[in-house]
């Protein structure tokens, strides 16, 4: 089973709660993912308020909290929010995305790697969200991260396991579980992030903005099952050349 | 639910009988598929001995068989093995399939829309084993084929859906139901083939030559879902922008 | 050198005369392009007039026409055009092209391998443009073909080499000319095209909806080249390890 | 025309001198490929040798040296060796290569910022090898990087440009020359890397050990230049839908 800090998950497939068309929507397929950890970014949560909305949304027992710290520009915004949210949600886990780009949303590795170093010291459970960098990942564990999210994609763009050259390395080297985060169009990537060895998907996009978020979170969950189940029954290598699955040569001149 | 002829299948997932290190390790990861459709090469199968064994490990009742011309060169021997087929398997279905080239079992779009064509007339219900090519789709179709089986990509190289770019036109203009054959090496094959419109898929070799067979059959099955639940809720377009799933500007700004 | 029915080209770079914005960009760029062998539309060309507009311009000593048969439907109408060009333009070579669906303008496998059989035994110089498909290449040697022109993408679409998997079995398998057409969008395309043994490619939209048709021309050339030599030079395998170029190990316990 | 740091190059190919069979065949290639700038690893340079060996086959008057760190393991290594390099070789310039792990090569990115916001501070000219990783690419520049190197596949791996994605942020947004290195293993990655804008490309593993280093680094040089002009000449975009290159409807009915 995946143990991440001291959690474990049955299911692989985490999820967002951004982009959905409002909260009820977002609850039912959130539910029906049977995803266990779901990220949603500290801005979104009124923390004055009690009864917060989109928390309230998220009061299933199976769902842990995994705030992020979307918006961030540096280690410093970083640490603050990290430090924000724990006292708000009564969580040590966090999702570190720090960002300065805000049209690609690509990841800062330095300060990434520093919020982390410092995260950790504090006594977070730190998810980082980063580039497909296999150098970057082995930092972060010397760093105290509890996992690594590597990017497939560039954030929200669909296109699938574009880093699965670096993905591949990083899987093999990793001593902390691999999530492979950003860039999941479809259940045949989540599917895909599984077969090579990815502990686990975090998946929100593709989910949020479907004509049936409901449906394609069931989708998503039984996509993450199906790699994972063929991973762990290993997969046949590619080939240059074809075989046949039949047995081919003079069937007729037998006859 | 998908209907071929005059039969109507739960599952869209079609397997083989070829390559399984034995025949009880082949039952039991064809009943785990639940496949209801499985081809099997007349060739193996003993006409003259009622209880053939091949055929015995094929008795459930969710089974169809569909025997396959495997190791014919042109249409006259397809027609003729297709013949043996029904009297001896009691079943008018046949896969067509007919590669005069042994070593990269592409197959001949000429003799293979002629034994269409025949074999249609003879009361058949065909599946022919094709390149994925849009055209002869449609010409199959004007000879009365009952379904179009497209390769992804050559027979058990498992490299997946090389012919992407030309099943998403065949899908597109097909009036008969498109299954994906060949190609596909691994569940997150079978679901993109789902997810991009197939009607459904042909696994063999990724089956059977995994170290695990009955897992992956399992593994299969729910890929084959997924993907066909992704492609009825409707898959969100690949991007050419990142865009962030949580809020992201000025957030400690607004704190 | 690449010998195509009788002649001999120094060039193995194909052209097309479609799409340029008017007949003097055309007939520069093609110059620019080195290219010695010229697709024209045989409707495009005025067969009562002596002083053809578009001809004239294709009038460089170094140029060969290539009268094809777009817009036809079936063998039968191909066969009547290609006699026609034969008339007006006084040359037995014909681009063969059959597509009967408008939209994508993917070729028919039946009627193409049915017009170059009439066509081989009416004197005719065949290029028959196809699916990368290796059975049907190998019935239009047998037809009587003189060379193959297999598609990279759907026409127009600049995709780049989308069948390669099939390219490189058409390639081993060929006893005639391989000619890449279609789909090719960038002088990289046409270099990979060529680096898997491609005897010549064929390009058209790519040069004539350039800004710079002129220099793209060029482009296309030097890049043909380029692949070309890399070809004959071989190239060394895709590798699944990295491999340092400079020596690594121990160089600051040596100082 | 490319400028990095003072220097004026009229050929946008860099090439390395690792893996050649023996250096009287590294000069003939290097030479016929008529690059400017060539790696070279401080190791291999005998330093108290005037008359050293592979300095001697480097000394045609087009050439600049451009020494590597290859075999350091952090910044500070990385800055002593470029120090060696300097006072050793006479110039300023340095390939920054620092890849703690021996196995697969992939690049520090905080030692490499660090060792480049050194460097820079001393007045090296400095063009770090990293991964395609867009902010760090934005960080060196604030560093005073001389120009990004991001790699397209791991060294050696001859895979082509696997970080498209990724090399298309980097080239839109930076203000320095953006090189790209490793993993180029074919002239058509070379054009394709300068199609999508990247300024230079260095190529070292493919033209050594190719069984024709010259010719592989003519071949190269043109890819370059081919990719370069096709850059300048502006490509059409791939399409979704074809397009015929030659007029199509209704030709025979006009007849």
């Amino acid at each position: 089973m995946l143990k991440i800090g001291d959690k474990e998950f049955k299911s692989r497939l985490f999820t967002g709660t951004g982009k959905f068309s409002d909260n009820a929507t977002m609850k039912a397929a959130l539910e029906a993912s049977e995803s266990e950890l779901v990220t949603v970014a500290l801005k979104r949560v009124d923390t004055d308020n009690e009864d917060d909305d989109i928390l309230r949304h998220l009061g299933h027992e199976r769902i842990n909290l995994l705030p992020n710290t979307s918006g961030v520009r540096d280690a410093k915004e970083a640490v603050f929010v990290a430090q924000l949210a724990r006292e708000a949600l009564g969580t040590n886990w966090v999702k570190l995305e720090i960002h300065p780009d805000p049209k690609y949303l690509m990841p800062d590795p330095i300060e990434t790697l520093k919020a982390t170093e410092e995260l950790a010291k504090l006594g977070f459970i730190v998810l980082p969200y980063i580039h497909a960098d296999p150098v970057l990942c082995k930092r972060l564990e010397d760093a105290g991260t509890s996992a690594v999210m590597p990017l497939g994609a560039p954030i929200g763009s669909n296109r699938g396991l574009r880093t699965q050259d670096f993905l591949e390395i990083i899987v093999e080297q990793s001593n902390v579980p691999v999530v492979v985060d950003a860039g999941i169009g479809a259940p045949s990537d989540a599917a895909k992030a599984m077969e090579l060895g990815a502990d686990a998907v975090l998946v929100n996009t593709a989910i949020a903005v479907s004509p049936n978020p409901v449906e394609m979170g069931v989708a998503f969950k039984m996509a993450v099952e199906a790699g994972r189940m063929a991973y762990e029954a290993k997969l046949a290598q590619a080939k240059n050349f074809a075989e046949a699955s039949s047995p081919l040569t003079g069937f007729l001149d037998e006859l």
